[in-house]
């Protein structure tokens, strides 16, 4: 029998996340189904981002380290996000960018594994995670080592220092057993770097349940927390009083206003903190994990799987033209759809004119987040009858979406 | 004959750069002398925040990174950053912490002399920039060397590849002769990398006049750039083809859209863009920079040490119990000032609950910065008759004034 969309409306007014969609405040008749790559700003944004400059720093000034919590925002933040991710209050930080904070963690994870020389992970895997390990090798003198996603849990051996992974693939959205992975590197006495940036908001991971040792993610996608929001590191509490991040400033330092000459790191999760916090961008980043810390994760996961499903399902019986390249399982993927097709680039284009925005990776990719606290079954459903009648028409064969832009 | 009241009302009767006070909105009453430690906010960066916030990320979404220029921001600003600071807009970007820029350059120093072991620098230096520079030495196995400021210059030797230095120093104000220096670690084959955050927006640094090759800097001091604002760096041109930075993010691809595996390097000053750019921050910046750009750095320059000249002659005058700590000579020193006092913190908490902020460093150093585009003659003289006032009336010998806060 076809879905409806009345069949989309009942599953709207079933959805007990439906509330949040309105702490938003999305351009009208927009279909963002780009949530995955940026999150659009919570309403509450702009308030916080208005205080936090105007009160903040233009009334308390330099007080407001002390005065307006500003000394503790990158923990503060952290524990919220914690909560995310399935992790203590005290194992996550927010700090500097995705990149930065792998290359602290794979840095960290040398460290703790001083004898092993090999950072492991799959060809393929989102590209600035590799040239950071790359970067990191080359000054480091280990070594880098990638394989195909099948043969990884083979790779892992004596010499693995760390195994590096994202957990949901950015182009095929699929999604690692963190368990399992996590189970056969410490088999073999090596860690696990997870990066959760497209986890962190969508899937309820349960860093601890599942034994993980380190992960890092961005802001800025599921958790809406704005363009180039800052990051997060997390570093389970059986390793904070022995790793090492090499970029060691004054944030990670036992007493930071003592100036000593030498280094000397806190004992804790403070040590993976490097310069001064981004007061502004981490308070927009805080908004939006208040917003989010009142779903329920595991809620928050069944949603996105669902809208996600809905999707898969629309475009498999009314759109023929596309390849799926996205498991069909939804436990084995994340919260976006990749789809297949020669003329990708113009139907992303053709899709945006008509307010339905997603994005695209070369060569071929039509990219589709399922952000659950902004969307409803009914847009969903909407999306995918525009998406049908583009290719059923050919809108997208027009000059003006073949010409490519920067950022894609 | 004692300097009047009358006297610094005609030198801001004078002063050229008067009018850019307007510019910011200081509050009522409050005398600001930590603009080196938090710059205040322009006016313009309240309306450029919620603009980006509101209309660039809440409406046009992922679009911004080509329709707002979100994807040039760091080199936009960068290069209008450029101007003050003596440099070409191509040698110049804005990213990451201040302590992130000197690893990524510190490391890139070692790649330019890759015979070289020794990284130099002089004890009490900007602490995050030893332990920054001590986390690299660890990881790459160069060595870090750190010797007596006077001793600096002939400590650089044919094992030497970068001397690392703070161009006026945090505690004394003390300013290195730039051309100087670079032209003594040349002699000898080595580099030299400068850490500007005293620097950038209070004097008229000459980066290419001096010979200079890289140099870092924060965002939130003299270049009010907001709380933990993303900082800068620049790389010579001669440099930037061969420099590598190991914190090799996507942004510093040459094709950062190519999601390639391996990391081909941009060949020009983006390599040393690492994560996603942050956007909230750097327009905030960006906001602070396009009116600094107004100002000419020799003007800035001028009246920075003609208003720390007053404030030092006014307590040489009338506060024999404090020791200057600072250079006497104007083009020895930054704009900042500093005096001891054994109860120093004290006497700060003191000056501040009088409406005069200043800072303390410890153990003993009472730091007062002088920053040109917001204070009038006619504050400093204010701010120097309420220390005279609080010396001798011993109002600071309250114990609320001594009981310490978490950032000092």
């Amino acid at each position: 029998m076809p879905i409806t969309r009345d069949d989309a409306l009942a599953l709207d007014a079933a959805d007990p996340l439906a509330p949040f969609r309105d702490a938003f405040g999305l351009p009208q008749g927009l279909i963002y189904l780009d949530g995955n790559s940026l999150g659009p700003p919570p309403k509450a944004a702009h308030a916080r981002l208005a205080d936090v400059a105007s009160r903040e720093w233009g009334f308390d000034l330099i007080a407001s380290w002390n005065v307006n919590g500003w000394m503790d925002a990158p923990l503060r933040a952290g524990a919220k996000l914690a909560r995310l991710v399935g992790a203590k209050p005290d194992e996550v930080a927010v700090a500097d960018s995705t990149s930065v904070n792998l290359f602290k963690l794979a840095a960290g994870a040398l460290s703790l594994r001083p004898g092993r020389r090999t950072i492991l992970s799959t060809a393929g895997e989102f590209p600035t995670d590799l040239y950071v390990l790359e970067g990191l090798a080359g000054l480091s003198g280990a070594q880098l080592k990638t394989v195909a996603p099948d043969a990884l849990l083979d790779a892992i051996d004596e010499d693995t220092a760390v195994v590096v992974l994202t957990h949901v693939h950015y182009r095929t959205s699929r999604r690692w057993d963190m368990a399992a992975v996590n189970a056969a590197a410490h088999a073999k006495g090596a860690l696990v770097l997870w990066d959760l940036s497209h986890t962190a908001g969508a899937l309820a991971a349960g860093l601890n349940a599942s034994g993980a040792d380190l992960a890092v993610g961005c802001g800025y996608k599921y958790l809406n927390g704005g363009p180039g929001a800052p990051a997060w590191l997390y570093v389970a509490e059986r390793h904070q009083a022995q790793i090492r991040s090499p970029l060691s400033g004054w944030m990670g330092h036992a007493e930071p206003f003592a100036f000593e000459d030498a280094y000397r790191p806190a004992g804790d999760i403070r040590a993976q903190l490097c310069g001064t916090p981004a007061i502004l961008g981490i308070a927009a980043l805080e908004a939006a994990l208040d917003l989010q810390v009142q779903a329920d994760p595991a809620a928050v996961e069944a949603k996105g799987l669902q809208l996600s499903q809905l999707f898969i399902d629309l475009v498999s019986e009314h759109c023929r033209e596309l390849t799926l390249a996205t498991p069909r399982d939804p436990q084995a993927r994340g919260l976006h759809v990749s789809l297949t097709h020669p003329d990708g680039y113009a139907i992303v284009q053709a899709l945006i004119a008509r307010g339905v925005v997603g994005d695209f990776r070369a060569p071929d990719v039509l990219r589709f987040g399922f952000s659950p606290l902004i969307l409803s079954h009914a847009e969903v459903f909407d999306a995918a009858a525009i998406l049908r009648e583009v290719l059923a028409t050919r809108a997208y064969d027009r000059p003006e979406f073949r010409q490519r832009a920067a950022v894609t």
